[in-house]
């Protein structure tokens, strides 16, 4: 396939905002996959700020990173990405280059513990205030769920809404799918 | 900038998909600059279709292919894309590995003279059958003028109903600029 799909599209994006030795979020660990992609670009002088409201998604992130000898610069906080200006350290800002969302239920969890548009769009909002520029936010928008529709409604309103001067709002999907697959939105500080 | 613009990722996919020695197709000619691209990445060993109903656009690209030695690797059509299976050589059948369309008028040129959705989809149709497998057709889709909205229904209803068994439908654009900018739907054949 020459066309990148949505998983590997989110890493391009993410692995031309973050390099050696940056700060980059995580803002829904899950299972820790994208946890660990980003330590990986961050390296060892570079730092990840995780975050996941279910217990059961940061030990899986935090046995992910360890098994992967990638635990020692990753700092992962058992609280909401809406709150993330208060775990943050005022030092990291305008030092953070990525950040990644997986919107929707944590694959295998509790499907109905969801992200939803307000507290996404507030992340989103702490972000773009703590990030540098050319740093990029990547949502991965999942709208299988019936929550998912509301939040993806919001989300993407917000996203529209975002002054051309301030931001860049890129959309990338496939748009021959059958039973709503999951879409990428990145957005860029300019 | 680090999300890449709709021109410069026009160019991406394209040369993702086509390589020395391939066959490839420029439905819409224009000023040359995508067919000297074209004649640039297959190569020596290569070929390159262009076509464009205005002879402003044959003569222009003629010119830009001489003044860049890439002229002897590229044969031009001053006919529509929609009739090209009458002109592209049964014996290409299979190897064209990519083809790119510019909608709307020729920059520059006489603004009433336009693509239209059904002669587009018409080449999209043909192109599906002549071309190899993981091939990509590259539309760069502009909508600003008011016919160009009309083609971009016609032709956004028509590769949302392609098969996804057949092809990956991709769509790539910014969607917090004003001003309809022009948008990128890219079609691999499976």
């Amino acid at each position: 396939m020459k066309l990148q799909g949505i998983l590997p599209f989110a890493r391009t994006l993410l692995a031309s905002a973050v390099g050696e030795g940056d700060i980059a979020v995580d803002a829904t660990c899950g299972n820790g996959n994208d946890t660990l992609f980003l330590a990986r670009l961050v390296g060892k002088d570079g730092h990840v700020f995780g975050f996941d409201i279910q217990i059961e998604a940061i030990a899986a992130t935090n046995h992910k990173l360890e098994v992967n000898n990638c635990r020692q610069n990753v700092t992962l906080f058992h609280a909401s990405h809406a709150e993330l200006k208060n775990y943050i350290p005022d030092t990291m800002k305008g030092k953070i280059k990525g950040a990644v969302f997986n919107l929707g239920y944590l694959p295998g969890g509790n499907k109905t513990i969801v992200t939803k548009g307000d507290s996404t769009i507030s992340a989103i909002e702490s972000l773009l205030e703590l990030m540098g520029k050319e740093a990029v936010i990547v949502l991965v928008i999942y709208h299988g769920h019936e929550q998912g529709k509301v939040e993806r409604d919001e989300v993407m309103a917000y996203v529209k809404s975002l002054d051309q001067q301030a931001v860049h709002v890129l959309q990338y999907g496939f748009i021959n799918q059958k039973n709503n697959p999951p879409f990428i939105v990145a957005i860029e500080k300019r």
